[in-house]
């Protein structure tokens, strides 16, 4: 039965995948009327791109999720009193879209209202709440499986929920902050990851069939059904997203917005978090760490950070290359000057002096990932630089299985 | 300790309407900026009043429920196994939670984007999928009490869910239709009840107001917990719509838009269906019953139907009378005009014939239920018709409770 829902599930994704390309040329044009597009600065037209269309993606997404829930629910049983599995099970669809339409509905609503950053923080907090209701409710599994140095000290397995201080349970809930973090970094580091065409929606497509291979693996194993329900929600996301990614790609015909990061972000928090692996989830996002760890002096503003940090198109070479920020010394953060020199050390980041007419400024390039790859290569062409992305996402995710099923495998039985 | 979870419901509440009164003007210039605003017909001045504040208030509805679920589900047995009747009260939660996510989200995409027709209708029904399935898991219920002079004939009761035609149970099927229906009905029936400033979110203060009275009625009998799960939705929902009504009332400082009008719409069809009392409900909603019974010619497109049927402001008096639908006799439907020379017939509808230059043009009153009544009262001040129509939708709840608790007697033990 459970082989059944998952073809059928396969079936809903390649119709999640028509409709997607067939709707998001339909709506193109109403997203311009409302307002909602912008111009490709990587260009040379300056015609309009409608903007925020990973809200059509999310919802068509949403829609096949709502028509595929009974299948796995109630065809095993049609007609039956639904035991307590079903409902665990049940309750798992539930939450877990919840919180994602949750998510892309505040998406949405962030590209139409230009939210600020604390709204952008707060508001996948507050999505992530239903999920850990259910996580609760269904798993209240705090347990960590400690790695094999640790064990002639406390044992082989440690339950963080035990861990009794003044009566209350403060590690256990730490254990549910680290998974409420983990969704918010999950949302935002998406969305800092991006600027050229198409990379957004690549990344979350290589990352969406990263955990697909992983949940194919363990499906085998003593844990299937973790992996079957992550499957559920992976396969048409994939379906969606690659429906997207044909209108997102070099040349884009559309932009994406906040929305899609959101929506992406979110969904694999879920799947990670319900599929209880949170920790191989994370390793299939080292791109998305190493970005948010070099961008960390700008986002923190230990050092100014300009509105936009997407790479420079030059016009005349039709490549881009390195966007830099500009400001006086006197701007940056004592904290950030000293992060800055240690960088400038390791050349990591470059750094022009005695810029201005009377030297009074300096340059840094913006730290992201894509700058830093422009330092390495030079000047690049877009389409290049989206490529040179998802083969570094790829190959972290080859990086990810090695780790997980061979290295892990001194510290764990 | 469920008294304990209605007062911090309560407090929630009251902290949800501080919350919107906050927020909304803080967010209005916002609306502004994104293009989401309109102009009030009514007035003589023609300055930009933000739109679609309503999304707004339905996030906060969310976020309070996402706080408050905790309390009644965890609160009587915190670190103790769920049992089943936890889980399906959870469950209940969630999806209801999900449906009206759902349709805030949906509404604030229509706001954005001004879908068509067909996707009004097609959006509630998609919503509504997540609240059936819930009603399936939960309760399954298909049994409707009958009217006592059926008795003799069928018993006293039946389940339409038994009622097996081709070993399918069709029946049963047609009662998740029909409750998919009133989400339907009701998301757009408040929609269509519009046009003036307060009267959306006014009909549903009282609505909820009403519903509240019912359920605070029912929480001493049999089915107490039903009617304790639909307070847990109003109290929030009549919070956050007095802060919303604060900033809609005459003069409108903001407009609510489609997004307001779901929200409302299919927050009462959930409570409804997942407290078992949708025919209640429907009393409830009789002006919006006459008001689409009214409009239905004009819906359908029988008789021609201009884009805005709202009542029109005479800028000499200031006052609003009825507006009307200008066109030749020959674009009616057959079906339509006959319809026109009934109503005509019972005075219902205000119609004038052979005007324009060469008395080719006729002229009938929108309608709606605001014309109908502007053709009884004549020109009225605008805040005036506002109330009037609010005090029928009071009487209406009067009559309602007179149904359900007097006449039903007749028909019901």
């Amino acid at each position: 039965a459970a082989e059944v829902a998952l073809l059928i599930n396969v079936v809903f994704s390649v119709i999640g995948y028509f409709l997607t390309i067939k709707l998001i040329p339909s709506f193109a044009e109403h997203f311009i009327v409302a307002n909602l597009y912008g111009r490709d600065l990587n260009k040379k037209s300056d015609k309009k791109v409608p903007e925020a269309l990973g809200v059509i993606c999310g919802a068509i997404f949403l829609v096949c999720m709502f028509f595929f829930i009974p299948i796995p629910i109630f065809m095993p049983l049609p007609f039956i009193q639904l035991n307590i599995y079903n409902f665990k099970e049940f309750i798992q669809f539930i939450g877990a879209l919840l919180s994602i339409c949750c998510m892309i509905f505040l998406g949405f609503a962030d590209d139409v209202l230009n939210l600020k950053w604390r709204h952008k923080l707060t508001l996948p907090t507050v999505a992530s709440l239903p999920l850990l209701m259910v996580y609760y409710t269904n798993i209240s599994n705090t347990t960590i499986i400690l790695p094999k140095p640790f064990r002639y000290i406390v044992g082989s397995e440690f339950d963080l929920g035990k861990l009794l201080i003044y009566n209350v349970y403060i590690i256990g809930l730490l254990y549910y902050l680290y998974m409420g973090m983990l969704a918010v970094f999950c949302t935002n580091a998406i969305n800092i990851l991006s600027g050229i065409n198409g990379l957004e929606v690549g990344q979350s497509v290589i990352i969406c069939i990263s955990i697909i291979l992983h949940n194919l693996v363990e499906l085998s194993g003593p844990v299937a059904a973790y992996h079957r329900f992550s499957l559920y929600f992976m396969m048409p996301f994939l379906g969606t997203t690659l429906g997207l990614l044909r209108f997102n790609w070099y040349p884009s015909k559309v932009f994406v917005g906040d929305t899609f990061c959101y929506f992406a972000g979110m969904t694999f928090a879920v799947v990670g978090i319900l599929g209880h692996f949170s920790k191989t989830m994370i390793l299939f996002f080292i791109p998305q760490v190493l970005n948010f760890l070099y961008s960390t002096p700008q986002l923190f503003r230990l050092v100014p950070c300009p509105r936009h940090r997407l790479p420079k198109f030059n016009p005349e070479t039709g490549l881009v290359g390195m966007s830099k920020a500009r400001f006086k010394p006197s701007e940056m953060h004592i904290l950030g000057s000293f992060i800055i020199r240690i960088a400038e050390f390791a050349c990591v980041v470059d750094v022009k002096r005695g810029l201005g007419e009377d030297g009074q400024y300096m340059e840094i390039n913006n730290l992201t990932l894509n700058n830093f790859l422009l330092k390495i290569l030079g000047p690049t062409k877009e389409q290049s630089l989206t490529i040179i992305l998802l083969c570094i996402q790829a190959v972290c995710t080859a990086a990810a299985f090695f780790i997980r099923y061979y290295v892990s495998t001194f510290f764990y039985d």
